[in-house]
């Protein structure tokens, strides 16, 4: 939440010069992200988002990215598609890093979304899935169940410091869910952190899908288990069932469940509250007290994965 | 440059039921203002800015601020404009924070103005304080000179940890300012802190004045030796004397500068040289390091300071 690199008016003048986007009416650095500075930009020919990919960006995936999203706009999917220079480039350098420019969604994120907007949230993950299907590029989950073993021996030894048996938990989950992890599912394009604050909405209907730096290759079934959990728990930790039938049931009326999906849902809804888990106790663990940003609690994941432990089938989830 | 209170899309909502703006159709926090929490906001009305209080702003100073921005629009400068709740309100409660919606403007801020730049800002502040002149209110400028003596005895102390010879230059300066401190200079509505940061541009004209926070009754004359110290040193630290030259041409253009105001611009600009020294130095001394802000580096304001501490008559700048 936070601009890392400052853009100054020169220097954005400068780099609008190779885009055919008129003069700038704005600028402002947004506190949006946690891994990017971003700003929003407003010339003579619209809005627009500027973005600078800091350090966890590699510059590498950015064909990745920044293809799939026009992609994705080709086929339908409402989401920010990058500008091409008048060379034809996506991205370029500004103040040393690499920056690409994406048009403007209008829409707001819910903090406390309802069982119909889990509904429509979940609709528009299937359309993603969809429409990525015959994109050629592809990119290996760098956060997928491969990750786990390294991200959790570096947190352990310390993961009681955050939460008593939380390094239990983290041990026991891992070799449970390396062992029953489920192979060859359907598998694509997929989100991998589709939350709330990626959602836009407008008048109760998704006005698009934002923020695809965790894109990647993997089983699509693992995003909707990543949506159970960013979607479906109260601000108490109960999971609300009602919120996950209704996603769900959205889900497979735009793409079906095989019942492979479905059986493995519980390890992989296990798995993706891990994933989360991880990550966020090793940013607590590692935080720079003078970093702009602030570590998000790891408790929250702990609960999350704490109760889908305790699931026995896809139906507890509302199946 | 932070967000420091979060304000959900339903907090968001609850708020705008008080206020004729339509349905909100973006909402982003933007990194602007080190003293407040702020949103760019669309709705079907047009764009705003939503500000959050925060503790640096006394909330019995906002009907002195808004009032003033109302009467200022109302008498031809182009500033963020209150916009009343249907019950005429000028602010409202937020999260517990006073807040205000503010109309948006467009305009960008330079990092390195030019001479033509340094004129416009001149004139605009000329014409900001003619059309101030009739505004009932009044508000003591409370880092003014009365107040340098206190913050002095804070931050002495430590100023050599920041730079030899330091305490002995706020200490100098602070008994000799005193001293020569002029009185009866023709005073009013101020500004304040008018840095290129708080002028924005739109085809190399002013396009708006913002962040009127620190505005206050006091000499007209301080204001300008505020700019001289804002908008005229290059950033290796030498005094553009053209741009000085511009600046001050232009605003007495628009406003007639008096002899008594002419001969104590020397120690005007070294009074405002140290308040930006000291209250730069202070943040310094007393960062959190957990803080969303960095603090800016008070040794810009001492080489500032020092230069001033040569000139022996206003012709040095210009006049």
């Amino acid at each position: 939440m936070a601009v890392y690199t400052e853009v100054s008016f020169e220097d954005l003048e400068a780099f609008l010069a190779d885009y055919a986007l008129g003069a700038p009416q704005s600028f402002k650095g947004i506190a949006e992200g946690v891994e990017n500075s971003n700003y929003y930009l407003q010339t003579e020919r619209g809005s627009f988002i500027l973005t600078l990919y800091e350090k966890r960006v590699h510059a590498g995936d950015l064909p990745f990215f920044l293809g799939l999203l026009e992609h994705l706009a080709a086929h339908g999917i409402s989401c920010p598609v990058p500008v091409r220079s008048s060379k034809g480039a996506q991205s370029a350098l500004l103040n040393n890093r690499p920056a690409a420019l994406l048009t403007f969604l209008n829409g707001l994120s819910l903090r406390r979304p309802e069982a119909a907007h889990c509904a429509a949230a979940g609709a528009a993950l299937a359309a993603l899935h969809e429409a990525g299907k015959d994109f050629a590029p592809t990119r290996p989950n760098a956060l997928g169940h491969q990750g786990w073993r390294e991200l959790a021996a570096q947190c352990a030894p310390r993961a009681e410091t955050v939460q008593t048996d939380l390094r239990a938990l983290i041990e026991t989950t891992l070799t449970e869910v390396t062992a029953d992890w489920p192979h060859d599912l359907p598998s694509g394009v997929i989100h991998a952190d589709l939350f709330p604050d990626n959602v836009l909405f407008m008048n109760g209907e998704v006005s698009g899908l934002i923020d695809f730096y965790f894109a990647c290759n993997d089983a699509y079934a693992y995003d909707l288990a990543v949506m159970l959990n960013a979607w479906c728990f109260e601000p108490d930790g109960a999971y609300n069932v009602t919120k996950s039938k209704s996603l769900i049931a959205a889900y497979r009326r735009k793409r079906a469940l095989s019942p492979a999906e479905i059986e493995a849902l519980p390890v992989l809804a296990r798995g993706a509250a891990l994933r989360f888990l991880l990550t966020r106790l090793y940013d607590w663990l590692n935080h720079d007290p003078t970093a702009l940003v602030r570590p998000k609690d790891p408790r929250d994941f702990s609960k999350r994965l704490r109760f889908h432990r305790n699931v026995r089938n896809a139906a507890e989830y509302g199946l």
